[in-house]
């Protein structure tokens, strides 16, 4: 039953005067954009999202993803009028601390919030992950009659969204994979911050969508909401993402500020709004006002989702008597857990001086757990290859393959990290992978995966100058420091395939924070684990590998493929009696997160005779090793070479030999 | 007088030749792609490139940027067969330590390398900046009969720099901007390192070019020199930038290996490479073979490429005549240094309580160096109002006006980077701006400009928690540490407006690094210099800005808008008797610079009990806290929140109050 039109109206407008009013009080946001978008946004949710407020966590829900988050008095108004959890307190505390009102929306604060929005291009760019998870989970669980998973993905995207790089990245990919599950809403509103789009926008958005392969819609009203019902409809029927093109004006409806820039990013202040209340025929002198039809409305809204969740619910009943395994799959899965026994063939490696590199004994453990754990997924920027990423036994991720689970993301890899995060808030256990120093492509995306708190999963490869001949623009120098830096971010550069293993049973069993793996593209030595200490210690995040007897006179740390220098040089210093430990340190938050008397126990205080070993800046090594003069990092602090990877390891004194005399200097100036 | 088909013919395959040779003996490179390109690499050198090979940087030559860096080699069989300063010893001695032909393509290292590619999307992303800069620089100094700047900007680029987010971002501005004198050739090969570009890419690259505003040329095949030739003639006479979309087949020629993704990153083999080279009509004997006819071939572009630059120069002795101030301008901004007197007007701002924001005081700094310095100019990625980076007696630049010198470069933050390389190359000194936040989504294209040496400038504002209500995504945390970690890149935290009026004199003075200031959204008083010590003592990276007649008990280190706070508690600590000496801090690198005695006599050995106070995370404090425990880093090693600025900063403990107690805590400790 369509609502009245007067309905529709008062809901369109409550929206944008909440809006105002929201900016207004916090003196501080963004009302053009909801004002303009109101209309669309209305459909949207009225008319086509499936969903049930009381529980915004049913898998099957259609996500709506306000991609520009600037806008995010739109959605705070709607999950209000729709009956989630956000009441007009706490719209009336719209960024203030402590709100679940946040200045851009932010997931995991808000119910109702599919993922956090405001640095432009990350919100459409989770949507392809989004759609890409929903295509993966149907194929995977959906049977004949049961159709479990089956929802859409709308975003609400701006100029900002497209102008961005990761926007173009991201459609590519949706067009190439033909995700038909997936409609964006392009608000074409002329206006950026600085002012018309004239002066840094002129391209034709449709055409451009239309050679990534989209279904292009044009509205040319923002106000019609039949033009807009008819654009969803058509883009609901295709086998390609849609993009509607809908020309919309900023701050409609204020007499003096719509079409206006400047009402983009500011309050439109007292006077203005009360002239743009009179204009949507709404009481000018009542402020966060909704209407007690809206409290109707908003009844109804419930009621259908919850009808809508319980219909689901008695079909999965259906479902789960049929294929008792697949629905318990899917509860484990929606959980966030894993299927029993998923770590029962984590590979031991046997000792080896040769060794393998890191990269490749990566590419087994995966290929161990995926067997167990069918939603472990992802894939590589085009260097897949390289970074040993393929689960043999899968299938590629294709527009004819919904299968499969390897993924080719194209030299792609901002939207790449983008995906991930939309498939790990489709929960998902993705990975994504690269040479490590594009891992700088991807910043921005991994930023919000440690914010939004999601186990996205990075598997970076090719970690420093033992990269070789491809020379100081793909060797890695100051990368650890920045992964290092990022809050809720696990950093792991394990020394060998055997710490790789155990690390990724600890990362596996985080819920709460991506990781990120660093591995050479070298052969590094197996480590013989009779002889130096097990590699469990690396679930501490740093321990002894090898020690004396005695008081150690001097402590080497080292990461990654640092380590087995310095245990040779452990054997050297120890064979002339010095005595020695070295510790490996693969991840330093979890090092960090140890109790005091541990941490005390592996770097005595009493020991400040340290070197640090790692083919990186030493920018932070001072935390370990002191920077009393006692203790001295060993890193590289400028751009590396082109040259073959040991060749370039040598120049900058990443060899035994080096690092010995390193020690004795320090011994000797400690002496 | 065209060349002989034979000519050619052996030009090309002397191209191929040496790249497959030169991939062979490093056993490692990219041998497929100079393969397949030699024909329009030849083609566009030989017929279109106007440049002195004798003179790599005589300022009027045509530009060639090899976006896709790994096909080095067919840049270096290029500049060896045209006669610059590349033997064959060099190409011998391919991605071998030291050599000047690296596994990428260097700026710096390799004369005629016009810049660092490898890192896909950042050659045509900087070649967008290059062409702004001809542009500029033709409107500029360009008069009637004096064309002293006319010149070409030829970019090839791959699959792999078409699928980067940068290249939309960047070919959306080219094509706003009407850059008629660029020319992208698109190597539509098909073939990606993971395998066909069906697994990853099937755009419509000419449409997708068309949206853009741009020119596209076809050209069905990669060996027909007749049709590259009229499509480059086509796109050089055109009011818009043009790409040449060519069908070309990987490793053209190899038996085996042509058409194969294999032949993208691998040597050929020593076999394959025989029967390569008898299809080409090469003996296959012969390794890095030269034919006599190519060293007559370069003869005669050496000759005319001095004859080119000779005509421009006696072209230019007339201009300097009829325009001697201009041509003195030219020559100044030529070699790097900045008009006599640029620093006349550089502000000093007398002492205010209430203060003015550093990015608000940056506005005025600007515009007192942009008066003398004409080449000073830049913009900001669509935040130009909030960053305050307008030259305000300058127009926009803009298609119908390129003497404007504020660029609007939308919000495309990674190709704002990558177009100010460019226009840096082309002796501009240009700025870029945005929020700090978002420096992340440039870190690769800044990253380049410090291996470069080239001395870019970023003002990055919104420094802090202190962003406010825009929250947790706008606010930076860890990107002071990411972008002092990067080596060669000057990172610069002003404690005020005095502060920054000396660094920006440091900045423009350095002529081998990049420059990035970090300035803050809210107002920071300006702090009273005859109370506290002058602020060039910023120019030492770090001084005593206040301090006790006696020997201090307790150092306090801040940086930005945490000095003040300093110096407040500084105050409190002193009326209470408490000897304490407060350092600003607003550069590592600069102060790591100084003397040993310097560094010693700012923060002696002696007084350990040490509080850094910065926004942002600690990583790497202890530094200059040290880690013994008596110092303390006081920061933000979590994401913010969404509040007011002042609400989030009190929240976080950035008060007076707070860091008074922190410091007795301190004092207390180590009693």
């Amino acid at each position: 039953m369509p609502l009245s039109k007067d309905l529709e109206k008062l809901i369109i407008n409550c929206i944008r005067t909440l809006s105002m009013d929201a900016v207004q009080k916090a003196n501080s946001g963004h009302p053009g954009t909801p004002m303009a978008l109101a209309p669309v946004a209305f459909t949207i949710w009225d008319r086509f999202i499936k969903h049930n407020p009381k529980n915004p966590d049913w898998p099957n829900r259609d996500r709506f993803v306000l991609s520009a988050g600037h806008a995010s008095m739109l959605i705070y108004s709607l999950l209000h009028i729709n009956g989630y959890n956000v009441s007009i307190d706490d719209i009336k505390n719209f960024r203030k601390l402590h709100s679940i009102c946040a200045g851009h929306p932010e997931y995991g604060l808000t119910s109702g919030v599919e993922t956090t929005t405001g640095p432009l291009g990350q919100g459409i760019a989770t949507s392809v992950g989004m759609a890409i998870a929903e295509k993966w989970l149907a194929e995977y669980f959906n049977r004949d009659g049961f159709k479990i998973i089956d929802y859409n993905i709308y975003s609400i995207c701006s100029d900002g969204d497209l102008m961005e790089g990761i926007s173009g990245e991201a459609a590519s990919l949706a067009g190439h994979l033909g995700l038909g599950n997936l409609v964006w809403v392009y608000d074409d509103n002329e206006i950026t911050i600085e002012g018309d789009t004239d002066l840094a926008f002129s391209e034709d958005v449709g055409t451009r969508f239309i050679s990534y392969g989209w279904n292009v819609e044009y509205v040319a009203d923002a106000n019609d909401i039949d033009s807009i019902n008819n654009a969803i409809l058509n883009s609901n029927n295709q086998d390609k993402p849609s993009i509607i093109v809908l020309k919309s004006h900023i701050a409609y409806g204020s007499p003096n500020m719509q079409d206006n820039h400047l009402s983009h990013g500011a309050p439109l202040g007292e006077e203005e709004i009360s002239l743009t209340k009179e204009f949507y025929g709404w009481d000018p002198d009542k402020t966060f006002f909704v209407p007690k039809e809206i409290d109707e409305y908003r009844e109804s809204v419930v009621r259908k989702g919850e009808q809508s969740e319980a219909d689901w619910k008695e079909g999965f009943e259906g479902y789960a008597q049929k294929y008792p395994e697949l629905a318990k799959e899917f509860e484990i899965l929606q959980s966030g857990l894993l299927p029993e026994g998923w770590e029962d063939e984590l590979p031991v490696f046997p000792p080896d001086e040769k060794g393998t590199a890191t990269r490749s004994a990566n590419g087994k453990i995966l290929n161990a757990i995926g067997k167990n754990v069918p939603w472990l997924l992802g894939g590589a920027a085009d260097v897949g290859s390289s970074t040993k990423t393929y689960i043999t036994d899968a299938a590629s991720f294709l527009k004819n393959n919904y299968k499969g689970r390897n993924f080719h993301f194209g030299i792609r890899e901002h939207a790449m990290a983008a995906a991930i995060n939309g498939m790990c808030l489709s929960k998902l256990r993705p990975y994504a992978s690269t040479y490590f120093v594009f891992s700088d492509y991807m910043k921005p995306s991994i930023r919000l995966a440690a914010l939004m708190k999601i186990p996205t999963i990075y598997v970076f490869t090719h970690d420093s100058l033992g990269v070789g001949e491809d020379g100081p623009t793909h060797q890695p120098i100051e990368h650890l420091t920045a992964l290092r830096a990022t809050p809720n971010l696990e950093v792991l550069r394990p020394a060998d395939a055997n710490e790789l293993s155990v690390l990724w049973k600890h990362v596996l069993n985080l819920n709460d924070r991506p990781s990120a793996f660093i591995l050479t593209r070298q052969n590094v030595p197996v480590i013989d684990r009779e002889k130096y200490n097990s590699q469990d210690g690396a679930l501490r995040g740093a321990y002894i590998i090898a020690d004396t007897d005695e008081f150690p006179e001097i402590i080497l740390i080292a990461t990654g493929s640092e380590v087995h220098i310095c245990l040779e040089v452990y054997e050297a210093l120890a064979s002339e009696g010095i005595k020695v430990r070295v510790v490996s340190m693969p991840c330093w938050s979890l090092f960090d997160s140890q109790s005091d008397e541990y941490k005390e126990e592996v770097l005595p205080s009493t020991i400040p005779v340290r070197l640090s070993v790692e083919a990186g800046a030493t920018f932070g090594w001072e935390k370990y090793v002191g920077s009393n003069g006692k203790g001295r990092a060993f890193g590289i602090d400028r751009f590396g070479e082109s040259a073959p990877g040991d060749v370039v390891m040598n120049e900058f004194g990443f060899n035994k030999d080096n690092i010995l005399s390193e020690c004795k200097k320090l011994l000797k100036a400690n002496a």
